[in-house]
């Protein structure tokens, strides 16, 4: 295990306990098992498909209509010309070796990265230092790494290691290269000989119609079809600005080597939102004041220039203030990230907002920042938050010439003191005939200060001379007359602008793994099953119906307890089978159902039934009514388990195991 | 226009004026125009999104959650070797001939089918008859059809085209293009001369991973992943039968050269149930009395085979007990894919279950019915529901080895009287050594009949032999004492079976397309704009609300309103523009928002508003809580806009234009 994390009663996390449930409970499962899997491929059971159904819909709900949001839903499939103008063609790609020997494939980059520390760890060891286990980076996952051996190193040589290592993100195909020949860097599984790096573009191509006419790739971000329908987006918004679009959909990347189950794979759901925002004013965002005295927990670049990963908690209001959060837009979302992570219930102590280094980040970004999740895999990139300027509208305006811009009107007009050229085309016409329209265009071209030139010589001379490539010799003489020059006031009522993209993007397999290990823990004595606490709004069934036999005499009151909660919209689950009611309330425990009720004798007697409370296995019990009131009150988050205890009669009765 | 279909007011439809809304209100607009656009790809604006997700929603609780499907999420790349077992690799083509020089494709069948229908036509028209226009249908929807030309044909001639139109579905690749070939069929727009036909198969290929050791396609389908998670699934069920599956997601088909809009695209989203069933008992399903009595409108193969369209509106009850459906759980599954068709708002008129025909089936089919609506573009497949018997699930088996099936506990004991040989091990294994396995093995494998016969030579002969491939001479002896024969009963208390699936598979976008078509209208005087009729709980947006003017004297009342609504997950938006309440609440019946809200002064003195309906435009008055009360009843369904008119004041003011 890389990164020891400890669950919510304080004991120390076990993955494979988590692991084990998972597939018990069928929350997820590898793809095509019964046909040996694929890697990075990975379905989503019963349990999994609720809680990720719940997440996508308190998304939904947090964002887009909290926000009026509007939502477009854009195809997966894309045509190559799109991913060549946005970048992804060229740059979305990752360098590795082959194997000749055994036909394996290795990023690179975590070749040289896995041999150089294992030899800075076996120097270590050779020095007698005590070797701290690095956190494992899923982005970063290596097969088997290389074992270290205890070998002393100069020190000049563990320096160079060391910088190398700080730049291991930078290197192109030719210095990785280079690098491999020069510390003889071998496959650190057979020690064979690798063929230098080749640049696999991490895309998954295919061929759109019959033919081989139109490439075109499964998209890696649903981000593109957002910007590609802007136009009809501020449209449909009736010109007004700011808005967000926002997309919830599948996203594809050929990872070369995916390992670290849910947290690096192949096909997985995303939720992105463009935010498109004058870049005139500030970026000021109309609702900053409702969320600035949020805290955060924010580690900044400077912080983690010096090597260290101490987090400020402060306000938003006071990050933006003082210029480590860009601007109001930007610390707006951060806010709410942190807002909607909560209420899906990740542990508070282990969020934090890491700022990208300057060399992370594209190159037209103005400030990005990433929320990560501690897991037993270490901090995890679970959304990404980037001010990414005006790149993308920009690419896809000058490759398709549409205007993917606003045109906004001033509040005071703008009045522009410049020299203007009139044109008396009666005369102008005749004159150059076909190629007056040349001309013209030459003449409207002029800079300012060639103007201002061009007049003292109209005025000196009573003439002018201009450069029009392709008419005459390439100069063209105009008299006084035919144009005149003049200094004169021009009021701009509009202004144009391409919008700058606050992007938050969300990877929903991610927050939905980290989440399972927030919410897993044992009992005290019951150490091999597990308890999954999801806050009940995300819980993939809120409540377990359990008789106390699957007797007939108990259907009754469970058909109308069950169509009572789903007229309240509350999903409800009837475990009517022969095992043990404390059994059946383990199970539960692992699909992590927040509720449960039991029918008994009684029940059928006097309408009267006990809840259960999940996470501290206490019972309350009452009337039917009474019970579903509480029901509704813990499910919509207005009453927490204590205030029901506090409310209704303690139920005694043992669970029978 | 292919089929002329009328709106809801008896006016004939228009499908250009409804296209027209589609784009100027953004409900789905071609992928990518900005580049040109890709044929058969779509993206869905706000609107169209919400309407999406409204008939997910719908879909989800109508059939997951009301009957506890187990819903799972399984991927779209799918490697080779599961689509090659499920026989998708090698049937899952269309046959294409190729233009050398326009570089065209054009399916083959329509190819042939366009032609001679082109001249039968011609015909007719040489021959004075009146000429019908054909249904168009979009699944064989061609490329700019030929023209026809009034030219006679031979009465034979006419005979055999239409024998050959009869079979258009089930010519292979060669007759195909010996057809191409007999009856001179060139390339429809230029007439220029086509190439044999090619098969192309449907699905996009990719490679998954670097090198390219596993292609993989895109799914055609989402069953495939639930049949292959099949044990886990029994598994999670508590291996309680019957029980379904269900799945919502995007699948791919790489059409040949699509059309038609949103009915024949590359990239679409299905919604898909596999309910797997005992095959031993008539498939009878415990729900079935529920809906018995429902009348569906049937379009049965023999009606289909008389060449009419005439469909029988009788119970489902009745259609099962004549056999014409052909067992419970899919008469079950027919009526509940009415009822949800109706619960969406589809015209009651325009649905029809159609009959799959014989040849329409695969081989392993039990029965198959289509729901189709009724659109202008003809009849339309929107949904499918098959009885494919046991076929995925055993061809996946065999392929795997792994043991897709149900062992179920038999009520009776089975009784079997069989003839068993003994084998005194103690003697047999010195006998035959290292062969004893194969030996006994041999045993093992004997025939009831040849046991019997055995048996005969054992009393008699004291002694067998035996055929025992690869041991001694291929004969084996065996002396009595070494084995002994015997007739017995055994008991079987389990009964091992592979499960018969049910498929019902919806087409969403398909559904979506029609319901528009359905729901669309223009009023009297106002045919410029249209209306979208869509019942409330189908909504894009439930409530519209409009400010007398953008004003921040109405801020309070919008907002406190707005907070409201969304306390009771009732969508609305606030439209607070410049144009006048008439233009405004037009743009929201082009939206099919279903009510509208209006705030003015006197909502500001006395905190009443008015409350609009979509359909009738007429409105009423009353208090805020009145009204709110009064949008709940009807989005949630349980009142109608004429019983709220009844309740409370009407209001007259007139919309101001």
């Amino acid at each position: 295990m890389a990164h020891q994390t400890t669950t919510r009663v304080g004991e120390p996390f076990d993955r494979t306990l988590m692991e084990q449930l998972m597939k018990r409970r069928m929350f997820y499962t590898p793809s095509f098992e019964i046909y040996g899997g694929v890697k990075g491929l990975y379905d989503y059971g019963p349990a999994g498909c609720a809680l990720q159904a719940n997440i996508v819909d308190l998304w939904r709900k947090h964002f887009i209509l909290e926000e009026d949001m509007l939502e477009v839903d854009c195809t997966s499939l894309t045509p190559h010309e799109v991913l060549k103008t946005s970048g992804h063609v060229d740059k979305f790609a990752d360098w590795m070796c082959k194997d000749p020997k055994t036909g394996d494939f290795f990023r690179a980059d975590h070749l040289v990265e896995g041999a150089l520390e294992a030899r800075l760890k076996g120097d270590k060891e050779a020095r007698g230092q005590k070797v701290e286990e690095k956190e494992e980076d899923p982005k970063k996952k290596k097969k088997k790494g290389p074992k270290s051996t205890a070998v002393k190193l100069e020190d000049t040589v563990v320096q160079e290691y060391e910088e190398v290592l700080a730049k291991i993100d930078n290197y192109s195909g030719d210095e990785l290269a280079l690098l491999i020949q020069k510390y003889g860097i071998k496959n650190p599984e057979t020690g064979g000989d690798l063929e230098p790096p080749t640049s696999f573009n991490l895309m998954f191509q295919t061929t759109i119609g019959p033919g081989s006419a139109l490439p075109g790739y499964l998209r890696p971000e649903t981000a593109q079809g957002q910007f590609l329908n802007f136009a009809k987006l501020l449209e449909f918004n009736q010109q007004s600005m700011p808005f967000a679009s926002a997309s919830i959909g599948k996203s594809f990347r050929n990872e070369i080597s995916p390992r670290s189950g849910l947290l690096r794979v192949r096909e997985f759901l995303m939720a992105e939102i463009e935010h498109f925002v004058d870049p005139q004013g500030g970026k000021k965002h109309p609702r900053f004041d409702d969320v600035k005295h949020i805290e955060l927990a924010l580690l900044n670049r400077d912080t983690q220039l010096e090597g260290k990963t101490t987090v400020d908690r402060i306000s938003i209001g006071k990050a933006v203030e003082t210029k480590l959060v860009d601007n109001e837009t930007l610390g707006y979302f951060l806010a709410r990230i942190h807002l909607f992570l909560n209420k899906i219930g990740v542990d508070p102590n282990k969020v934090r907002f890491r700022q990208h280094m300057a060399n992370e980040m594209a190159h037209y970004a103005a400030d990005c920042w990433d929320a990560e999740l501690l897991t037993s895999y270490g901090w995890i990139e679970c959304v990404g938050c980037a001010d990414r300027s005006a790149y993308d509208l920009s690419v896809h305006m000058k490759k398709t010439s549409q205007p993917l811009m606003v045109r906004a009107i001033r509040k005071e007009p703008l009045k522009v003191e410049e020299w203007q050229i009139d044109i008396d085309k009666k005369k102008f016409g005749p004159l150059f005939k076909k190629d007056a329209k040349t001309v013209e265009t030459a003449i409207e071209q002029l800079s300012q200060d060639l103007r201002e030139k061009l007049n003292l010589d109209l005025q000196k001379e009573g003439k002018i001379e201009i450069d029009v490539p392709g008419v005459g010799g390439g100069k063209v003489e105009l008299q006084k007359g035919v144009v005149e020059i003049e200094r004169r006031t021009r009021v701009e009522n509009t202004r144009e602008y391409i919008p700058n993209v606050i992007e938050p993007s969300f990877g929903i397999g991610r927050i939905l793994y980290s989440l399972i290990e927030h919410c897993f823990w044992t009992r005290k004595g019951d150490e091999a099953r597990g308890v999954l606490s999801f806050p009940p709004p995300i819980a993939p069934t809120k409540v377990l119906l359990v008789p106390l036999s699957s007797s007939p005499y108990f259907h009754p009151h469970l058909q109308s307890l069950s169509r009572k909660l789903r007229t309240l919209a509350i999903s409800c689950r009837v475990d009517d089978s022969s095992a043990s009611i404390g059994k059946r309330y383990a199970r539960n425990d692992e699909l992590g159902t927040p509720l449960g009720i039991t029918v008994d004798f009684q029940t059928v007697k006097d309408s009267t039934v006990t809840l259960r409370d999940r996470d501290s296995t206490s019972q309350v019990r009452s009337s039917e009514d009474e019970i579903l009131k509480a029901i509704k009150g813990l499910v919509e988050g207005v009453e927490t388990w204590d205030d029901v205890r506090n409310r209704l009669p303690a139920f005694e009765g043992q669970e029978v195991d």
